[in-house]
C-alpha cells in the first residue's frame, strides 16, 4: 500500500516481540516521519549487535567479549551456580542485588514437544563445569511453569548424581501480595512451603 | 549491564514509539536470542527505507518515487482533494474504500504552543494547489482534536476565500456504537448534525 520499501519495513518491524502489523505500520510511519536519525542510529545499533554478540563460554550469556560481565568479576563467589533460562532473568535477579554468585544461562527449557532436549540447553556444559569446578551450591532458578519446573527437576536430579548440593529459589505469595487476589496455584505453594513461625 | 553493544541497542531500540526500557530490554534479547537473521533484515530495511522514502512532490505523502501511489494514478478523481493529517490516515480512508480523490497530508497540524504553524504543515503548498489545479472540492479530514478541528477551520476559511467547495467529514455515533457507551462529547456532535429523516 504505502510501497515496497515501506511495506518492506513493516514486514521487517514485526520480527519484533508483541508487534502486530498496525504496531509496524505506526513505527514504520513514526520513524521515517518524525525520527530519521533514531532509526538510523537502530539500523546500526542492530548490525553491530548482531556482528559482535555471542555467548559467554562460560555461562551461555549474552555478551560481546568471550566471557560475560559477571563470570569476568573475581569478585564474584565462584561456588554458587544459579540455572536461569533467559538473560533477561538474569538481570532480574542482578537488579535485586542478593546474588553475588555465579550463572548458567539455558537459552531456553525442556521441550520434548517442540524438540528441545537437554543438549539444545546446554546441559552437558553445565555438568562439565558441575565436575571441572569446585561447586558448593547449585540454585535452580527456571521459572514456575511446566517446562521450567520439568527442566529444574531434570538439572537436579543429574546434578544431585554428582554429589552437588541443589536448591531451588522460594515460590509463594509475592511480597505486597493480597492473599484475596493470588491465584489458587500460588497459595497452595505457599501453603506446602510454609515455614516455622520463629 | 548487558555490556556497551546491547546496552546501546536497548537505548536505540526506544526511539520506536510506544517502546518504553523493559519492552526495549525484551525485543533486544529476543533478537539476538532467537532471530539474528529478522535483525539484520530488519537492519537493512531501515537503511533503505531512510535513504529512498521521501515526500510525495504533489501531497507530502510518504512515497519512494517523486509522485506517491494515490499522486501517480491518473484514474483518481483528480477534482477532490482530501485533507488528512498523517499517512496512516491516509490509509485508513484508502482501507475503507469509499474515497477515489487526491489528498494533501500536512504531517502534522497547527500547534502554536509547539511553533507548527501554517508554514510547516505544508498549507502554502495546498493553497498553491487549490489555485493551479481544477479543484472542485477540498474535504477536511484531520482528526477531531482541538489542533484537528483548529486545522481546519484554518484551511477551510483560506480555501473558501480562493472560492473552493469545502467540505467536512461526517462526526458522529460511529457504526455499532451503542448510545449508552458513547461519550458525551460525540453525542453532541451527532445531535448537532442531525439530518433530516427520509
Amino acid at each position: 500500500m504505502f510501497g515496497a520499501v515501506i511495506d518492506e519495513l513493516i514486514e521487517a518491524l514485526r520480527c519484533l516481540p508483541g508487534v502486530g502489523p498496525k504496531s509496524a505500520q505506526r513505527m514504520a510511519l513514526q520513524l521515517l516521519e518524525r525520527n530519521r536519525a533514531g532509526a538510523s542510529r537502530l539500523a546500526a545499533a542492530i548490525d553491530v549487535a548482531v556482528d559482535r554478540v555471542q555467548r559467554c563460554a562460560k555461562c551461555r550469556n549474552l555478551t560481546e567479549g568471550s566471557l560475560c560481565i559477571v563470570c569476568a568479576n573475581p569478585r564474584r563467589d565462584q561456588s554458587v551456580i544459579c540455572v536461569v533460562e533467559t538473560p533477561a532473568d538474569l538481570f532480574a535477579i542482578e537488579q535485586s542485588g542478593t546474588y553475588q554468585g555465579l550463572y548458567f544461562v539455558l537459552l531456553g527449557h525442556l521441550s520434548p514437544i517442540d524438540g528441545v532436549g537437554p543438549d539444545a540447553i546446554g546441559i552437558d556444559q553445565l555438568l562439565q563445569r558441575l565436575c571441572d569446578e569446585e561447586v558448593g551450591e547449585l540454585v535452580l532458578a527456571t521459572n514456575l511453569t511446566v517446562e521450567g519446573e520439568a527442566t529444574a527437576y531434570y538439572i537436579g536430579e543429574r546434578a544431585s548424581q554428582l554429589g552437588v548440593n541443589v536448591t531451588r529459589i522460594a515460590h509463594g505469595v509475592p511480597l505486597g501480595g493480597e492473599l484475596e487476589y493470588v491465584d489458587g496455584g500460588t497459595l497452595a505453594h505457599a501453603f506446602i512451603s510454609r515455614k516455622q513461625f520463629s
